[in-house]
């Protein structure tokens, strides 16, 4: 069993490709491989950039699929090329974002989105119907890189309690970012919600026994 | 960090009690206790008696969370009395259908029900929204005992192949009585699409790093 893990980003520096995949291995066990679409040192940060990494993402299952993956992660709140993969490969093809939304909605039934685009992800708004109580982008934070600053963990804070207060029961982490932040169970110990982690709700969903 | 199994019929058999927890702990290495609410031998077979079990779960619920349980599942696929069971407790509570429902959600997008009433479970169906993609009671099976009959296994095999020749691309068994009966890994071996086990689910959620 390998979960083979796909990073929309080019980078070729170890630590950071597998950054997720050592975090699914550590907090839930999962013997996990890891690589990144090539051409992308900025990742996916606008439309065009999603356009671009949907073939590289369909190429790259196939090639995980190829060398023995027997199901595949695409670790991206935003779920970019989904549907391609799926239709791609035999595996099953799990998607961050939705991954977290389906997670959440077997927490709760109000769900609030934190993310850094001024949208939510549309795969997640979509899952969720008329469960989906909100999105929230943390003031000054426009990237990821914004997370890291010192500003940014209050900031999610607020953005967060900003949705509890107005109804949410559960949150759904809608950007890798915050995976590395870690600061999810801050979120819950301090709201009292379940804050869903993308990563790792795409990790709970590979592990799921077959 | 343990889990209680609520289990929404009465019975003195401790094998027959802890089968859910049992296979938890089997499978997913969750530490679990299970109790069953009283009075109810025959558990939860129409609405009357569903009516009658809900303030039981609730109080039984209560029990488990001072004693200690930190998570609870409630056993069953009908999600019985789940928000009543939430406004009671501090400490996060799962329904089998919802959870399995939202694992489907994360692992395809036209998701099929097996269940064994006429009807698909309202929560379960309520979840799926428009991701609904059909029920099918397995001929001949009206109960939980049908499933364990000779014919059993086949009539769900069929069920299920028909939902996914009409074009779903994951299954729900909507019925701990599926769980019993171990028929996922079949099912998902001859059809070729995820079929996710209510219990299973439950417990893969009870799982989540926090």
């Amino acid at each position: 069993m390998t979960t083979g893990i796909i990073r929309v980003l080019t980078s070729d520096d170890p630590g950071q490709v597998d950054g997720h995949g050592r975090l699914l291995a550590e907090r839930l066990g999962l013997r996990t491989v890891s690589r990144c679409i090539p051409g992308q040192p900025r990742g996916i940060h606008d439309d065009a950039s999603e356009r671009s990494a949907g073939p590289k993402i369909v190429e790259l299952a196939r090639a995980l699929e190829r060398d023995g993956a027997d199901t595949l992660i695409i670790s991206c709140a935003a779920d970019p090329a989904l549907a391609a993969t799926r239709a791609a490969v035999a595996v099953p093809v799990i998607g961050a974002g939705t991954a977290a939304a389906g997670v959440a909605l077997g927490l709760g039934t109000r769900i609030g989105v934190i993310g850094i685009r001024d949208e939510v992800p549309p795969a997640v708004a979509a899952l969720l119907g008329p469960h989906y109580a909100g999105h929230r982008r943390p003031e000054g934070v426009h990237s990821t890189v914004d997370l890291a600053a010192p500003h940014g963990p209050a900031a999610v804070l607020a953005a967060a309690g900003e949705l509890v207060a107005a109804g949410a029961d559960a949150l759904v982490l809608a950007c890798t970012g915050l995976t590395t932040l870690g600061i999810a169970p801050r979120l819950e110990r301090e709201l009292g919600v379940p804050a869903v982690d993308a990563v790792l709700a795409a990790g709970l969903l590979a592990l799921r026994p077959r």
